[in-house]
């Protein structure tokens, strides 16, 4: 019995570390922005208040968490969304092919692309423009 | 020795749910922008290449945690901050309250305010301008 209960003793704190080492999994930040056409601000609102499951689903699968996506008018006169988000696998474009890849975010992204204007002076291959990191604190 | 045991075990477990309920905070997320003049951006991301340890202490202190701050020009020319912060406490008035009373905060706003230029649509009361939250996923 004393073997058994110390095995058990010894379980729950790997099961504490376990938990501890799995939330404090390496991130990498990504804030990225787009512009959104005035006529369609409505539409990717309300697409957005109430997303797809499937498109939740993958973002978990591609290992993106803590996603935000923010909208404010800018003294320009139009509207951008700017998004934030945490990557904690270990391929990111991987992730990102497997994610432009299935078959709901494709759906998904033929609702939101149209609501979009990307900014001119975004890196080849981008659509959402990726924005530098100047600082950061934990 | 097996109530003991029973015991440590009840503590490790208790230790456990405290982890976990402790990073399972409320948190409130703020996104945020604001302007950043051309001849002093240098000047900026040198300060937030290596802030101020008293600076980064009152973040802690006033609950704020998870903050990042990304650059873009934008297709006006102009160039951009964008702030993501998570806030955990329980009165954000009262928290901002205290970090703007902070001496080594003012000296440090006293150092990045004339970097910056808000937008003209900012609510009363603000210098970053707050942005609308339109989209989040855990």
């Amino acid at each position: 019995m004393k073997v058994m209960r110390s095995l058990a003793v010894l379980a729950v704190v790997l099961l504490w570390a376990a938990g501890c080492a799995t939330q404090q999994t390496h991130v990498q930040r990504y804030g990225s922005v787009i512009g959104v056409k005035e006529d369609k601000l409505d539409y990717y609102k309300t697409l957005h208040a109430e997303p797809w499951q499937g498109v939740l689903d993958n973002l978990k699968a591609c290992h993106i968490r803590n996603y935000s996506i923010y909208l404010k008018k800018m003294d320009d006169g139009k509207t951008y969304l700017f998004s934030y988000f945490e990557y904690t696998g270990h391929d990111f474009d991987a992730d990102m092919k497997k994610m432009a890849d299935d078959e709901t975010v494709k759906k998904w992204w033929k609702e939101t692309d149209p609501c979009q204007f990307p900014l001119t002076n975004r890196k080849q291959g981008e659509w959402w423009a990726s924005m530098e990191e100047v600082f950061h604190s934990d």
